[in-house]
């Protein structure tokens, strides 16, 4: 046992409540950047941001802190304390992993190569990203070895540890393999049945006035609280803040109001996981949402689950006719119809949910390898060309701004990221199902407006539980079981090719 | 001399230059909770505040700075070098005089006294008041012989000496007492002169969204930078943000836009000493702005020398009729009479230009005495009520409401501050003389849009000088010879007397 005059877990939980409030403080900042500042506050801002990350990163790097978590670990702690000190030592190990000369120059290759890809991609220049790219992807290997050697994982493993607690690659290739045996030939059948389909396409304008007080009006029918959060609109939509002042943003279009509306439903899913995390654990890492994944299922269970079905659709037609006044297009049949069109594109944020995984899965298959040093950065091309043919039937060949490189991942170096997206659309569909099996009366409940189960099923299960549980744990309490894929394929296969 | 590896003023500029940043963030931070913010967020945001702010008192309280001035002091060091350390030694001061509890105290006598009088002032409490009052008057006097013993000013000159450097109560004396010779008479020439006008009021209502591009459009003809600052709404209009970043606030009633009109350009004043301070020197304490009432006297160099000038609403009357269509009301000459009416009344953010001296005349006689402990708070009724019927011919007896409780300052805590409003509007006017005797023909100029003389002259005597010169210097530098109220007067009776 450690003496008592030891400082031990209540000096860490100090240093963490310290953390929460430089958070808090870069994450408004952050939002003001992207939805209010005026371009000539950039240079000054960046040297501000800069000062505060290296606070932020001084405070997680403080020598004191390793003896304080080894003493902690042999004090009586209750089970949530034990929760604690353990995303404690999680964000600890992930601050101290790396040494800062590496973390620097990580910083400064992946902003030259985002900042060069800007005009690159439009440019479709391939070769002259390439220069940028490959000190990336040096640095992002070096990352992943320090990582490894750091955890005890592989190299990728340690990549997405950050992002997934707890899944692992080899869950990924089980999952990921299982998805590839049925998804073509359910794209392929989900387009068939549709082929015979007909549907109305609404016509603008769309007064943005109109579509705030829309995005407004669903937000709230959600379950968004306007008392502790706001929606404004940036360039690219995002959803920043704290969980007691979210700020949601999105971006109008007078020719199309549903990308604003169903990225602001999704970005609502977000918001709802972080305002209803458990109030009184807020400003310690067990308060905190669990996971990318996990935080992608709320968005896609709001957006995908909730939102594009057929029952929620009727809901949202009167919204649209009381906003921009009575079109045969706002049908509600009509408009279950549009919003899950399949159609297989090039372009993965632009993609429906039944082709999504497909651009998932090709990343995940070149970024694995890419990392591991089995491939090059100059071999991304012809694989990416390879899967997009057998994935999606796709030819992509020499249209790199449409191929591999239009995502911003890679470009700043994030790699371990893209199958979250996945693991999100798959956990959701898991949570509806055991919904469901709880609520035979779910679907008719969302016709007549009744959402409240959703959200309470939700709060009981994923987000009162903030980071109590490592993910698989979370997965296996709020279900029943670990992540099963099935229940993805069923929810698909209900939705395109039943209808 | 010193040796060369200790530290010293270079040292000195690192610790400032970080000082700098956190204040940027923490004026963002400000900004966004008056502007931004959804009520629910305050509790957190409260919390991250804090921690800001004592991080940034413990830099500015570093034991090591004292010893680093004391070298630097001994450093070969240019005449700008040297100013700037005059400046750091004063913040430095600022920071260090007082103690720790005694900070803490006044800042929580503050909040709980402006807390309760946010109710007392609706409910006509001045009993109630009373008991959150005193404590305030009791630190407050504490804090002024601390600092008076620092500096070794007497007392309500060390707190006068935060706001405006360099001027002391014997000029206040002299100021005021001269003002008073002949404001009342002033006052009742210019009511007499002004019984014989009519006036046609506008009639709205006046859309926010035509006064908000209204507002902007004035904001840009002063000069105000877009690119570098934003117009927003809050509930109690203020000028916020950095140098790099101006956030100006307003508020919109529909039945009037003059309040709105004329309160932006009162802050496009502000913004403009603001965005054309040196860029070389902003993150050095010499780069700031020189004092409350320099500051004061561009707020006022805009509204009451330039924009309430009949040349200046010439140029208006046009963009009035532009925004909200034609009205009789919008003819400059009617605009002009409305907009210079001198009317004695209870409140002072209210006040005239002509009237408005004797609100800050009352104040200074009742808190200098206040501070010193020649009376006491329960004194202040009796002699608001003295002074106001002196003054402007008013009866206040019993409504606290309109009397002594209006002001948030003295609430708050913050004696010595009022001096400088007044001081503002002398300085503007003898900026405007100064800037006549050099372009006699500069009200045809005005009248013929050509404002850049006006801004011409700010930047290279006020603007570009920053906290270069002390303020006594910094205005004789710029209009010849020390602050004359001479000016003022003159401008008052060419306005109020000669119409």
């Amino acid at each position: 046992m450690v003496k008592a005059d030891t400082p031990g877990y209540d000096e860490l939980t100090r240093v963490y409540t310290r953390l929460y409030r430089y958070a808090h403080i870069s994450a408004i900042i952050g939002w003001d950047r992207n939805a209010m500042m005026p371009p000539k506050g950039n240079e000054a801002r960046a040297a501000a941001e800069a000062e505060l990350s290296a606070l932020i990163h001084r405070t997680r790097t403080d020598p004191r802190l390793a003896a304080w978590i080894s003493a902690a670990e042999q004090e009586p702690l209750d089970d949530l304390a034990r929760a604690n000190l353990r995303e404690i030592r999680r964000d600890w190990r992930a601050a101290n992993a790396l040494p800062e000369s590496l973390v620097e120059a990580k910083t400064l290759a992946g902003a030259r190569c985002e900042h060069a890809w800007r005009s690159q991609r439009p440019a479709n220049d391939w070769k002259g990203f390439l220069e940028n790219f490959r000190p990336v992807v040096k640095l992002a290997r070096e990352e992943a070895k320090l990582l490894a050697d750091d955890s005890g994982l592989a190299p990728y493993d340690a990549l997405m540890d950050r992002f997934e607690p707890g899944v692992r690659a080899a869950d990924i290739d089980r999952i990921f393999g299982r998805i590839k045996t049925w998804l073509p030939q359910l794209i392929a059948a989900a387009r068939d049945a549709q082929a015979r389909e007909t549907a109305v396409v609404p016509q603008g304008p769309f007064p943005v006035a109109a579509q705030r007080a829309l995005n407004r009006e669903v937000m709230t029918l959600l379950g968004f609280d306007f008392g502790a959060g706001r929606l404004d609109e940036s360039a690219h939509p995002f959803s920043g803040g704290v969980p007691e002042d979210l700020r949601l943003t999105t971006r109008y279009s007078e020719d199309d109001f549903a990308r604003s509306l169903l990225g602001t439903i999704h970005e609502t899913g977000h918001a709802s996981y972080e305002q209803n995390l458990p109030r009184d654990w807020l400003d310690q890492p067990v308060g905190n949402a669990r996971s990318f994944g996990i935080h992608e299922s709320q968005s896609l269970s709001f957006e995908m689950q909730l939102a594009r079905s057929r029952p929620f659709v009727g809901l949202l037609a009167p919204l649209l006719r009381k906003h921009f006044g009575d079109q045969e297009a706002f049908e509600p049949d009509n408009l279950h119809r549009l919003w899950t069109r399949v159609k297989p594109g090039f372009i993965r944020v632009d993609a429906d949910e039944v082709t999504y995984p497909a651009h998932v899965i090709l990343r995940y298959e070149i970024e694995r390898p890419l990392v591991e040093g089995l491939i090059e950065a100059e071999d991304i091309p012809a694989l990416w060309d390879e899967k997009m043919q057998a994935l999606l039937g796709l030819d992509t060949r020499g249209n790199y701004r449409d191929g591999c490189l239009q995502d911003v991942h890679w470009t700043e170096g994030a790699f371990g990221y893209f199958p979250s997206y996945t693991l999100g659309a798959m956990y959701a569909a898991q949570w509806f199902a055991a919904l469901r099996r709880q609520l035979p009366d779910l679907d008719a409940g969302i016709a007549a407006g009744k959402l409240e189960p959703v959200f309470g099923w939700m709060r009981e299960h994923i987000w009162s539980q903030a980071s109590l549980w490592e993910t698989p744990e979370l997965v296996r309490r709020a279900s029943g079981e670990a992540l099963n894929p099935q229940y993805f394929r069923e929810h698909l296969e209900r939705r395109y090719l039943r209808r």
